[in-house]
């Protein structure tokens, strides 16, 4: 049994984190953390784990947590994680970040996230983990920078037309739309249901700061400078992303039937992908608490319009992150996920 | 055309009351201010507002206020109203106070909302501003105690057969559904959209800050001490209370048509309740956006069901103080809100 | 393996229990139907399943589902079960009944459900399936009434309290709020998302269907007539519902703590009842997408509140006819369910 | 006075037109009708009008329609309207068609609403009711084919700048988010409350129905073919349409505020299209309830982003018809709707 833990325990993600390490039968839950005012157990402050994981949830403290964990999940705001990640790698622990601060370069990261990064010594290292793309890499990877969920949504939208040189890379439309729980647990007036509730809303109209990472996996895909347009919007629902992406053709001989054909072969042999066929598109519903992301595809004149889906704590976040974890591991990619 | 301000115009309630005032005949807003970072005209703040009231949203400043207006509204938390409403009422504004500082006695004031009262030189002349009880007070009050929102919900409910000492008053039930506006534009994770949707809780059983407030009007009414039972309820919804009232009938031979006659004799005359007609129930639709309080009655064996909905902010806050300001200003009790 | 099937497998219920069965270690799905258009994969009906089990549904054939299947649930409108539960009991499978068809005496089924009772003979032999108060007879049956949702949270919630002795048995309030998924998936304009999104309604006020069902079981229990006060409210979220429940005490010395040591003896061994500790109660997301009724209880003065959460899909529906069917097989009785 | 009616009273659309007219003081509703069981008082259909307006919906008939009315609004489905609308306009009466009917030349709609049309005569006198673009027209007329909401969002949002002819016309992208009450008042599964909570999907992709009526519209301002690319998305609220619309510059000179000085200048004088400042974009609560159409621009690259917001039940719908009405009747434009 590998020994896991968890740091930043009671936030969305880290709460998903635990649901699903909770029934993984190849790991051992055995150290929960976060900034909390009393230590109790993690099934009092959530209800619904009780009888399903009952340890203490502690305030935090690397130190036990390096003793206690083989391998660590970090569910912590940006810039935090930079401070306690050499530690960790340092004791010879893998490490799961899942907050932005090892997915861009570190000038990059100055820009979008307003700090000096801290870290640069294991920012190299990091892989990003997107294992349908970078699986081999996460096998052997100490550090993850697991990926946004967002570009997650978006790069698995576009990365098996990118790869086919099939279109107009200059001129990328991904027009999101996500649940209220993707920007975490927190007291926030732009939050609060009385203001999300029956209203929707454009917000950081392409300046949101998953952009440069949309942008350099996209770019390392296709090996040229891509520049994503991006529009988030906030709609009134707990869970979910839905991108939906504008592509224009340079191949115009591809027909939808093409277009998914080359979306199921780029899939082929991925477990959490699922490629709707001609004419059907899916819906966040589909997705919902599960790690898959489902993609439909309809080609029109010269424009592919992609849809994708997935659960933003899920494969856009905790799911993501336990499959990673299960690749680095070892153990069957799709352990404790289905 | 009289001058009227709001403080504490950023509020759910403020803006609310903002809104009624943009549209009504007989006043003026000649002041609005809240604790903000930046003075900016109100409809800055709330587009939805632009075009029908551009006036600056100031810094709170209570002799600017008192200088400007000659009527003023307070959309205020609790405990900061009565350290300013003395200074209004020396220079001979009046005040309609939102918060509940001026509902209670000093002694469970301070019991309930934690705090000495720090006017009890006018607490005494404060008027309970429930028009459909308290009507002739009003019009000749300088300063209204603005009722609570579960409060006029379930005075309303029992008002017209507690009168008729028809009920076992040791044992009233009063189990209300709000929407989630009732608690205010505030930063709490409690409040934020993902803890809210998709889910339902009771809170605050029987120990919600809104029973002695209930207990002290309806014990005034019975001529008797009254403690109901009363258990509120969060709705993932923004606006709306829905209160079901259960009360033990003394009077066996009542039916389901005697209590309607009730009720509606009891309300004869009153313009924003609505007595509905045997076996039909309001719903809070039925009263959104509006200053009504509907209300449906049904005698089963020995139990009266009384379903009453109002809008938490209209009959419930903003509106409600502005049908108490139509009253102590000698305008039409209806003026701006229908 | 046992060979299981479901007869109306396209609704709510019926695809919840596709979706535990799919994930059930001791059976195995042959059979599944329901009135459709056309035969497919249930998988292309509910993409969500896909990957999980992907047997065709089928329109429906009791022939054919008698020959493929040990066990059936049926997930079907009431008065539809009646007419195919003997053939399958004729053939000695067992059957599990997600209707009302055999949960009322044919008199009492006839006033509120509006028909001749056509099975007359199966309906005594008929168990119905709470486990938590009918466990043993469960073990022998091979037909279970499943419980509707709310008696299934409103009887949980009273019945350790009401073996005591405690309470006033003539006085009795359930106040419930249930969400939409309770009514079925079905085309209504009162059930469309347009009506019911920020609305809240009482209905059915202590005329509910469900009413007779648990005065029959509370009386059963009790061992004298119990007609409760029920009062059922409908609220804009998809799953779970909260009883409110007011019971006035004999028993004046009990106080919370007895309270809550008396449901907790009750339930002792009871995998899906979990009672909260005194000042905690349970929210509807607590239960959310499991097969627990969380109960939380309050002494105050002469009165006991009780809330209980389920998920009405799961405890109240398909959860419950799982945990049933393990019963009755020898399985584990949370296999599948946790 | 003006007398006026409202054919289809009962659906959202007719309900909204309604609520409007009471308080409109030009006009006197003087017919109400649906297709309805019993006729009754619309105030027992719709409560929240109870003291409002109470005349009796009746059921249809046309000729009772004609002689009690100056004026009618046919809130009616596709195909229906094209029956009676020759009728009235024989009787010269002035006809407000809400439907698609008189839309599309008579080609394209057998195309997408796949019935011939039985209308040609009047087909080429109807005026396409989108004031701000054409008012005269609308002065004149007397039959107005009012907008659908999705080409009410799109065409505002797009029109200053194809005017300005500087856009790449052959690769617009419009997607829009709706709320749900614009499919209008139905039992259908697919619009009810379980299946469009805590959901999100993309429907027609490219493909819906108000696509040609947005390519004829803009075409026509454009003097030169246009076909959009055009995705729905529906949302779990009631309210509202967001539409983000991409443009490809030709002009890359403009920036944000070049463009948004053409937006001004293109809607000045409108009273109900509100231009945002840069680096504002509006959301669906700041139109909710309101005749507004509320749009922000960004350039960025050579690409801009125009999001405009709508009440798809007012401005995209009843409120624009009012607003129509104003025009053709010589009222004021914003009477009964500000």
């Amino acid at each position: 049994m590998v020994k896991v833990g968890v740091i930043g325990a009671t936030g969305y993600t880290g709460e998903e984190i635990v649901r699903i390490l909770a029934g993984h039968k190849k790991v051992k839950v055995t150290y929960l953390s976060a900034v909390i005012d009393k230590e109790e157990p993690i099934s009092d402050i959530f209800p619904s784990l009780k009888g399903s994981i009952d340890i203490i949830c502690k305030k935090p403290n690397t130190d036990e947590a390096k003793e206690k964990t083989d391998l660590i999940f970090l569910a912590l705001p940006h810039r935090v994680s930079m401070e306690i990640v050499p530690k960790f790698l340092k004791a010879n622990k893998k490490v799961i970040d899942l907050s932005a601060d090892y997915r861009l370069h570190h000038d990059v990261y100055k820009i979008w996230y307003g700090a000096e990064h801290k870290d640069r010594e294991n920012l190299p290292v990091a892989v990003y983990g997107l294992p349908e793309i970078y699986h081999n890499a996460i096998k052997e990877a100490r550090l993850i920078a697991n990926p946004g969920c967002y570009p997650t949504s978006i790069i698995l939208a576009i990365a098996p037309i990118l790869n086919e040189d099939a279109i107009d890379t200059s001129f990328i439309i991904a027009d999101s739309k996500s649940g209220v729980t993707g920007a975490g647990r927190k007291a926030d007036i732009a939050l609060s249901f009385g203001e999300v509730n029956e209203n929707l809303k454009a917000y950081k109209t392409n300046e949101h700061q998953h952009k440069p990472e949309i942008n350099k996996i996209l770019s390392a895909i296709a090996e040229k400078d891509i520049d994503v347009i991006f529009t988030p919007h906030l709609i009134p629902m707990n869970r979910g992303i839905l991108s939906t992406v504008y592509l224009k053709l340079k191949n115009l001989k591809m027909n939808t039937r093409d277009a998914i054909e080359a979306y199921k072969n780029f899939y082929a042999g991925k477990p959490f992908v699922r490629i709707y066929q001609e004419g059907k598109f899916p819906q966040t519903r589909d997705v919902a608490n599960t790690n898959f992301c489902d993609i439909g595809v309809k080609v029109t004149g010269s424009v592919a319009i992609v849809v994708s889906c997935i659960d933003n704590l899920m494969k856009g976040a905790a799911g993501q992150a336990v499959q990673n974890m299960n690749i680095m591991c070892g153990f069957d990619e799709t352990e404790g996920l289905i």
